[in-house]
């Protein structure tokens, strides 16, 4: 959710019922402060902070979000065991998101509170194992207790309600309100996900970090590199600083790199946050009407 | 199915309440015909033939359905408006295998029954847009009236309510029957399948035609050669012939092409047909009763 959940998107989905969390994965440490103070003024409703574990700035994240008062995190891309001691002494939740079954043992042992667990549908940054969240949610539950979030594809009411039958207790929400009204992604970037064909996405850079992006310009250039058996370093070198920025928040839909999940293909129009929550609810509810056991 | 799915497997699916498919893929037309006729023999229930379309000697095939009378044909691989009015015209009820929408119109078109429509997460030959079932299930419902079963993943109960909170009819399960002990797979092929950890397939082979297989020593020279910008000349080169019969039906581990789903994670023991169909409708039913409405 680089560049698009800032203090405005966090805030709507806390107003809307559920849980709105500030990505600070995008955000030098005093812009994730204006933000978290910016969305304790727009909502009376829990929020939290998802913080990518490779962050560069790491310790000065957590030492704001201490400072703030802010009461859940979400940790991911890392090990849990680094981090949740420190934040669970200072009374904050703890939530990881995997993408395999071996983090969710990590998971246990560092006690955090709950789990989401992320298919390889999801946009952005994603797992090695390349399993999607059909297969991955019902194996994660066999080998925890711990609260159970899936993300990945979860763009419509349908697919909560599958999540919910594979055995999830809830459910986490990126692509749909990554293009959502109150997204500070670019309108360029949301109109360009809209609809989106299949296949418009791959799990791309894989030598680097797999990500979720779309076929542009840019794609095309890593993929030329991947053909001809780049390394890494070449294609760190080609990706530079400041690409998902241009791509997801300025809006340059060629060169930039724009980060969606496959879900984009089930999101049709720019809603508001309110009003793509009633739709979950409203499409969760006539489709589980509709399912009757088997005699 | 291709080396599991011979007269055993699928009558005995037919026998246990489901429809049994015969996998034509790797039959000679005369193997065909006495699989069918042995299936006659062993079941009076429907049964069905699966036929991938890219078969080299497909008439010869056509042939043999017509003239052994079977009821059912479900085609795959290929165009759907080539053989669809041949069957249907013949009394055979037609049934077509998908993985993107632009096929769903193409069958609406060329007139068949029902859709298969399959993810990502199947084994074997799959789709280029690798859209997961969860993704793929919801879309194809959308833009189709035509009766739907979802494919990719649906190993067991839980995915299969999945499948149905999604928007499909019913679902084709691939991988839990290749398992299963009337599978003609090598036994040494279903004991390294099962209880399988993730990120253990991959989809591969993508210039030549996208299989998900076992990450074994066959594997790894494919990765070799495509890290190195193989030509998909190259690799059907070192493919060779009768690669999925080595590793399938002969056995061999680590140079034989092992075709399977990401489903087989949760596969943990060999069963019978019938106990697995107890144990998916137990396990729907359960997880069915679990779902309760949002307020």
């Amino acid at each position: 959710m680089v560049w698009c959940s800032g203090w405005r998107l966090a805030s709507a989905v806390s107003n809307a019922g559920g849980l709105g969390l500030i990505g600070a994965g995008s955000m030098h440490p005093e812009v994730l402060r204006e933000h978290i103070q910016k969305c304790k003024t727009a909502t009376v409703k829990p929020f939290g902070v998802n913080v990518p574990l490779m962050y560069p700035e790491i310790d000065k994240v957590m030492q704001i979000i201490v400072e703030e008062g802010v009461k859940i995190v979400f940790t991911s891309a890392g090990n849990p065991k680094i981090w949740t001691s420190f934040l669970k002494e200072k009374g904050i939740i703890v939530v990881h998101v995997i993408a395999n079954a071996k983090f969710a043992q990590k998971c246990e042992e560092a006690g955090v509170d709950a789990i989401v667990a992320e298919g390889f549908e999801a946009g952005g940054h994603n797992g090695r194992e390349e399993t999607t969240t059909l297969c991955l949610i019902p194996h994660i539950r066999k080998i925890t207790k711990l609260p159970l979030l899936a993300a990945g594809g979860i763009s419509t009411g349908r697919a909560m309600l599958a999540a919910m039958a594979l055995g999830a207790d809830g459910v986490q929400v990126g692509t749909a309100f990554a293009l959502a009204e109150e997204s500070s992604a670019s309108d360029a970037f949301k109109l360009r996900c809209l609809s989106l064909p299949e296949g418009d996405t791959i799990l791309s850079l894989k030598k680097v970090s797999p990500t979720r992006i779309i076929k542009n310009d840019f794609f095309k250039q890593v993929e030329e590199l991947e053909n001809n058996g780049a390394s890494g370093e070449e294609l760190r070198t080609l990706l530079g600083k400041g690409r998902s920025k241009r791509g997801i928040f300025e809006g340059e839909l060629s060169e930039g790199e724009l980060e969606i999940g496959q879900g984009a293909t089930l999101v049709t129009e720019i809603l508001s946050v309110s009003q793509i929550i009633r739709n979950f609810v409203e499409e969760f509810n006539s489709a589980q009407l509709s399912l009757n056991p088997i005699n």
